[in-house]
């Protein structure tokens, strides 16, 4: 139900409605939704771990999920990583963080370098930004014209069509967070002589193109809110609540998903004796 | 000094001669040593935050880890990543699980899929399995001469040298179980069946090459046992003490790297003032 409160509706999509500081399917205080997040934790893990250990079985094809993560600076991207990925065995988990493109990407299309870094069977993927850039900063910063931009979406929508087709459930969330909140945490940054390094000059001039970077978010969610790659967006203002939906989105996903673990492909207890030595062992 | 108790000192190696059950630098029971590992969780934490930050510098090359597992089947090199590996932030982390070589991967010599799997710079490195089956399995099974395996074991000091060299602390882990303690863990894997995808009836055709593989180890270990590049052996039949040693000898390791917060390289007060608005932004 965390998923319904959350789900984009079709249609355009107006995010100065949607509050950045609520938390939607959660009562409990700040102590609580941590407690609750903490209380995900074995949940998760045991879905990963069938999702991970069904991939041995010959007679279904395997499957993944791609979470993806958006969200303007501070939003708190690399929060979910640490705090609700962070929650499952880094073995089953592939984490990619996309930057600038390279010289190389800029040479291929623009989801060259996302299908390379696609989970593998069984795995979660995490995308920490996405190929949505290319269509949010190529919007805002007229790295693209319209009719590019026009053909990016479609691409989207098509790639994961495809994804979703050979089995890799998509799941893609918007941190929503205010300018304010933005401001507060770039202080706060500025203030943490060990967040330093986090903090990059050229974010202040990104924050003069809110209102255009909240447009090309509100273009994109509606043009690729496929019912197959759903969008959810997450009010961030409060991490605890953005690291717990984020949590619960996964897990319900993975639930929806009801993974089972493998049945033996040998004879249990023709192998019990094998170790026992009741039974010759070649 | 769980560095110096679990050192492999240069010379012959004898594995015989080391207990599988033993705590070396514990005292405690196993919940203090769950506890001890639950503690460690903080500073392995800063300190893999600190090293991933290093790399944002500019007057320092970037630093890096490489830990490799390498241990007989149940060993616990999947516990390791479960519960060590997954005390720090995902995103620090490059975890490659090493399989049998593909038909595309024995095209090339051995270290071709090992070099495409080290870890970026600021990252902590994880392989599970690694270069060194190629001197194991490749003994034991005679898939590789004599030559071949001297080659090899000149091949992969050359190698870790040049990756020490540049920037990669190495640090090599044999997690060391008694051959009883593997049948209980096979054992307890048919009883339980959601352990059963983990179950390889070939797994006990191997026990029958215990000694051959501890001759293997033995050899390996000796052969690329440099300083720069050390072997532990981590006496691995208590899976809690296992946990918590490897956990240790990572602590340990990058806290002697001494990884430090980046300075600012912009003027903190000016952006300070930018951000309020008491400087023109632009």
């Amino acid at each position: 139900m965390i998923e319904e409160l959350l789900r984009v509706p079709p249609g355009p999509v107006d995010l100065t409605a949607v509050p950045t500081g609520d938390t939607p399917g959660f009562e409990g205080s700040k102590a609580e939704g941590k407690q609750a997040l903490a209380d995900l934790g074995p949940d998760l893990a045991d879905l990963q771990e069938r999702l991970f250990a069904e991939r041995s079985r010959d007679d279904v094809p395997a499957r993944s999920v791609l979470l993806v993560l958006q969200g303007m600076d501070t939003s708190g991207k690399g929060g979910v990583l640490r705090h609700t990925v962070g929650l499952v065995d880094p073995q089953g988990v592939r984490i990619t963080s996309f930057k600038a493109p390279t010289p190389e990407e800029l040479r291929h299309d623009f989801l060259w370098r996302i299908r390379k870094a696609l989970p593998g069977p069984g795995q979660i993927g995490v995308f920490d930004r996405s190929h949505y850039e290319d269509v949010l900063i190529g919007r805002v910063r007229a790295l693209a014209d319209e009719a590019e931009l026009e053909r990016r979406y479609d691409a989207i929508n098509r790639f994961e069509a495809e994804l979703v087709a050979s089995g890799t459930t998509v799941v893609k969330c918007l941190l929503h967070i205010s300018a304010d909140t933005q401001k507060e945490r770039l202080l706060a940054r500025l203030d943490d002589p060990t967040k330093h390094w986090k903090y990059n000059p050229g974010d202040v001039d990104e924050r003069q193109r809110w209102p255009a970077y909240r447009e090309a978010y509100e273009l994109a969610v509606e043009r690729t809110n496929a019912e197959a790659a759903p969008w959810f967006v997450v009010p961030s203002d409060r991490k605890w609540y953005r690291n717990l939906a984020v949590g619960m989105l996964l897990r319900d996903t993975l639930a929806r998903m009801a993974p089972t673990w493998p049945p033996a492909d040998f004879d249990v207890d023709h192998e019990r004796g094998r170790l026992t030595g009741e039974v010759p062992i070649s």
